[in-house]
C-alpha cells in the first residue's frame, strides 16, 4: 500500500475542500448573518490540516492501483464528512454536539438528506446555504465515483456498462483517464445545475432558494432551506421543474455521457435501465395518485392529489427525499410502498440511492431464468439485459451485493433496537440512511434530532455503506486486503 | 400434462387421507366429548369426494414427468388443506368459519403451527388430537417431499445433496425410487416419534399430551393442546426433552437417513449445514440467556432466565413455536433477533421452515468470495460447503429463492398493511407464516383470529409458499409450464 501517496492525496483534497468554506463566508457577509467567524476557523482548520498531511509526502508519487482506489475512496467521504461538520460545531447557531454535527454532515455529502435540525427557516444564511452545497459537493463526488472510479475497483451497477460506453470505462489502470471523464461528468452536472437553478429562478423563488434547491435536486439530496422543504413554495410549477429535474438527476450519468458525446437522445429510449425506471415510477404515481383521489385523502380536492401524488413518489422512489405532503401519514399501504421504492432506487451512476434499478431488474431477470430452467431442465437460458448477455461473475456481483445488503440491513437494525427504539422507527431510518433517501417513517418521518447517539452513528455508517455500494468498505475489513 | 393420472393419485390421497380422522373418532369415544360425528362425516365427504375423483380415472396410467410434479405437490398440500378443515367447521366447538377452519388447517398441515383458537384447553379433545395429527401428518409429508421429491423437480436446499447421499436421491425419473426412501425417512420420522412420545410420558405427560405434543415436536410444528403449550407442565425436563426433539426434528432427514443407511454418526460432525446450525443455535443460546440473566428479566433468578433462554431459542430458531415465555416481551433486541433467527431456519430436508440453514451457509459464503474477488480480481475463487464445490445453477438457484423469497415478503406485506393492520404485526404475521414459524410479533403474538379474512387467507399463500419452498408454486404460474 503506498500509504504516503494516499496522504498527500488526502492532504491535497482537504486543502482543496476548504476552499469550498469561502461561498458560505461571502454568504454570511451579504446577509450579515455574524457566522463567518464559524467558516473561516473551519476553513483554517482544514487547510492547515491538510497541508501538515500534504508537505512531508509532496514528493511521493507512484502509479495507484485498484487496490489504493478502495482506501482512497473510503478516506475520501470519512476525512470530508468529518471535517465538513466543523462549521456546524463552530456556528453559535445551531451550536451542533459533535455527534450531531457529523450527522448533518454526512448525511448531506452522502446526499441522504437525512436532518438532526428543526427551524431550519430561522438559521444563518451561510449554515443553509452550506448544508445545500454539501450535499451539491456530495453529489459531484458520487457522480464520478460511481461512473469513473468504482467500475474499475469492480464496484457497483456501472460495472455493466463497462463493456457498453466506449472509451473512458475500460481502462483498468486508475489516474490516466479518470480525469478526462470527470471533467465531462462535471460539465453535465454544472449545466443540470444551472438549468435547474435557472427555471427554479424563473418560476418564483428567490436566488438564495434557488441555488440552494438545484444543488440538493441535482444531488439526489433533498436538503431543503426551510422545513418545510418545496412545499413551502406551494407552487405547482416548482413541484413540477423539481419533478423533471429528480428524474434526469436519477438516471445514469454515464448514459447523459454517452448522450452528450454521441449527441444521440435514442440512447435514453434503449436503455433497458431507464425503461424500466420509467415505467415503475408510472406504476408507482398511478397507484398512488388513484389511493389518494378514491380514498379522498384530500377532501376530494383532484388536483391536490395529483400534485402531491405525482412530488411525493418521485421524491421518495428516486431517493430524493423532498417533501410536500406528508406521506407518511397517508392512508393504507401508501407510506410503506412508497418506502419500499427507495429501496430499488435510482439508477446506477447517477447521486441517487437505493440498491439501484439495474440490480433489481437483474435479480428480477436471474428469479424468471430459475423459473423457465424448473420447468425445461435440460435447456440452457442466458440472462440478457438489452442485448447484453449478463456473465456469470456480473450476476453474483449483484446477488452478493443483494445479501450484504439484507444482512447489513438486519445488523443495523438490531443496533438501531438496541438502543431501545421501537420498530417502525428503527427499520425506516436504517433503510433511509442505507438507502440514501432522508426521511423515514414513525419517529423519524420528521427530524433525526431525537435518536440517542449511539442510533446516530449507526446511521451515519449507513449512509457511508449504501453510498460507496457496501463492498468498498467491506473490503477494508478483511485481513486479506492489508497483507502485503 | 396427464390430467387423468394427477386425477386418479388426487382422488387415491383424498380416500387415505379420509382415514386419518378415525383416530380423532376414536379419541371422541374414549372422552366421550361428543365431536365424533364431524370426524365421520368428514371422513364420509372425503373419502366420496376421492373416489368420484378417482373412479373415472382408475385406468389412467403412465409414466408421471418431473413436469407433473410440481402440479401433484401443490394438488397435495392445497386438496389436503381444505378437506382437512372439514371437521373443524363441522364441529359444534369449536364451530369455525370457512376461513378460520382453513387457516387452521393449512397451518397444522404446513406445520406453521399459527392459530385462530383460544380456550384451547376447553375443546372436545378430539379437536386437541386432530390439530396435532394433521401437523404429525404435514411433517412427514415435508419430510418425504424436500429429501425425495423436491431434489428431483430440481427445488430446495436438499439438492445440493443430490451428489453426496448414495442411491435413491439420484434418480432422475419420478415414481422408481421416491416408494424406497419415502418407507426409510417414515420409519426414522415414526421412531423419532415414538421415543418423543415416551420421554414425554415418562417425564410427566399424560398419554393424551404426550402424543400430542411428540407429533408437533417432531413435525417442528409447535401447535399444542394448551394455551400455555409447553409452559402448562411448568416442567425442566419436559423442556429439555422438547429442546432435544426439536433440534433433532431440525436436522436434515437426509442425513439421518444417511447415518440411519451406514450406521456413522460421524457424518452428522462433518455436515456443513449441521455444524453451522448448532454453531448458530449456541451464539444465539449464549446472547439470550446472557441477556435476559443481565437485564434481570426474571427478578434475577438466574434458573429461570437460563430455562427460558434456552427454550425459546431453539423453539423459534427451528421454527418450531411452542412456548413457555412471552419471548415478544422480552428486552431490547431480543424479540426482533429470535424472530430473524427464524428466517434462517432449520436445515434443509427437515420438517422445519425458514430460508434454511444451508442457502445462509452459501449466500455468506458467496458474499465473502466477492470480497475476495474484489481484492484479488484477477484470481479465480470457488465456493465450497464441505468438500462439496458449489456449481454456478446451485449457486443461481440458491440466489433465486432468496431473491423470490424477499420479493414475496414484501407482496404480502403489502397486503396486509393494506387490510389496516399495523407495520410490527403485518411483517411479523408475513415472516411467521413464509417461515412456518407460527408465532408472531404484535398483533399476532398469542394467536391469528383478531385478523381480517384477507390477511388470513394471505397468510394461507404464504405457509404454502414456504412449505413447498416457493418455486414449486411458482411455476405453475407461468404460462410456460401450461404450455404442451
Ligand atoms: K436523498
Ligand atoms: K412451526
Amino acid at each position: 500500500m503506498s500509504f504516503l501517496v494516499i496522504l498527500r492525496i488526502v492532504g491535497l483534497l482537504l486543502m482543496l475542500f476548504s476552499l469550498t468554506m469561502v461561498p458560505p463566508v461571502v454568504i454570511s457577509l451579504i446577509f450579515d448573518d455574524a457566522t463567518w467567524d464559524a467558516f473561516v476557523i473551519g476553513l483554517g482548520i482544514t487547510f492547515v490540516t491538510g497541508a501538515l498531511l500534504y508537505w512531508p509526502a509532496r514528493n511521493a508519487r507512484r502509479e495507484l492501483r485498484t487496490r489504493d482506489g478502495f482506501l482512497i475512496t473510503v478516506m475520501f467521504w470519512s476525512v470530508l464528512g468529518l471535517f465538513g461538520s466543523l462549521p456546524l460545531m463552530l456556528a453559535a447557531d445551531p451550536s451542533l454536539s459533535f455527534t450531531d454535527a457529523v450527522f448533518e454532515s454526512f448525511s448531506g455529502l452522502t446526499t441522504t438528506g437525512a436532518t438532526i435540525l428543526t427551524g431550519i427557516d430561522l438559521l444563518p444564511e451561510s449554515i443553509r446555504f452550506y448544508r445545500q452545497q454539501l450535499q451539491w459537493l456530495g453529489g459531484m463526488g458520487i457522480v464520478v465515483l460511481a461512473v469513473a472510479i468504482l467500475p474499475t475497483l469492480g464496484i457497483g451497477g456501472m460495472q455493466l456498462y463497462r463493456t457498453e460506453i466506449p472509451g473512458p470505462l475500460k481502462d483498468s489502470k486508475l489516474t490516466p483517464r479518470i480525469t478526462e471523464t470527470a471533467k465531462a461528468l462535471w460539465y453535465i452536472y454544472a449545466a443540470l445545475t444551472l438549468t435547474c437553478f435557472l427555471a427554479y429562478w424563473l418560476a418564483g423563488m428567490s436566488w438564495f432558494d434557488a441555488i440552494g434547491h438545484s444543488f440538493s435536486t441535482v444531488a439526489v439530496g433533498g436538503f431543503s432551506t426551510h422545513d418545510a422543504s418545496i412545499g413551502y413554495f406551494d407552487s405547482a410549477t416548482i413541484e413540477l421543474i423539481c419533478v423533471f429535474f429528480m428524474i434526469v438527476s436519477s438516471l445514469s450519468f454515464g448514459l447523459h455521457f454517452a448522450v452528450w458525446r454521441e449527441k444521440r437522445l435514442r440512447h435514453y429510449l434503449v436503455d433497458p435501465e431507464f425503461r424500466f425506471f420509467i415505467i415503475f415510477l408510472a406504476l408507482l404515481v398511478t397507484i398512488t395518485i388513484a389511493t389518494l383521489i378514491l380514498s379522498g385523502t384530500y377532501d376530494y380536492d383532484d388536483s391536490l392529489g395529483l400534485r402531491h401524488g405525482l412530488f411525493e413518489v418521485v421524491s421518495v422512489a428516486t431517493t430524493t427525499g423532498f417533501g410536500v405532503a406528508d406521506f407518511t401519514a397517508w392512508p393504507g399501504v401508501l407510506p410503506f410502498m412508497l418506502f419500499i421504492a427507495a429501496f430499488v432506487g435510482a439508477c446506477s451512476g447517477s447521486a441517487g440511492g437505493g440498491i439501484k434499478v439495474i440490480r433489481i431488474l437483474l435479480i428480477l431477470k436471474q428469479g424468471l431464468r430459475e423459473i423457465h430452467r424448473l420447468i425445461h431442465p435440460n435447456a440452457v437460458f442466458s440472462v440478457k439485459v438489452g442485448k447484453m448477455r449478463i456473465s456469470s461473475g456480473v450476476a453474483e456481483a449483484v446477488w452478493g451485493f443483494f445479501s450484504a445488503y439484507m444482512l447489513l440491513f438486519v445488523l443495523m437494525l438490531l443496533i438501531l433496537l438496541a438502543t431501545g427504539l421501537d420498530q417502525v422507527t428503527a427499520w425506516s431510518a436504517v433503510g433511509s440512511s442505507l438507502n440514501n433517501l432522508g426521511p423515514g417513517l414513525g419517529g423519524v418521518s420528521a427530524h433525526y434530532g431525537d435518536m440517542p447517539d449511539l442510533a446516530k452513528w449507526t446511521l451515519v455508517m449507513a449512509m457511508m455503506f449504501g453510498r460507496l455500494e457496501i463492498f468498498t468498505i467491506l473490503v477494508l475489513f478483511t485481513p486479506a486486503f492489508w497483507r502485503r
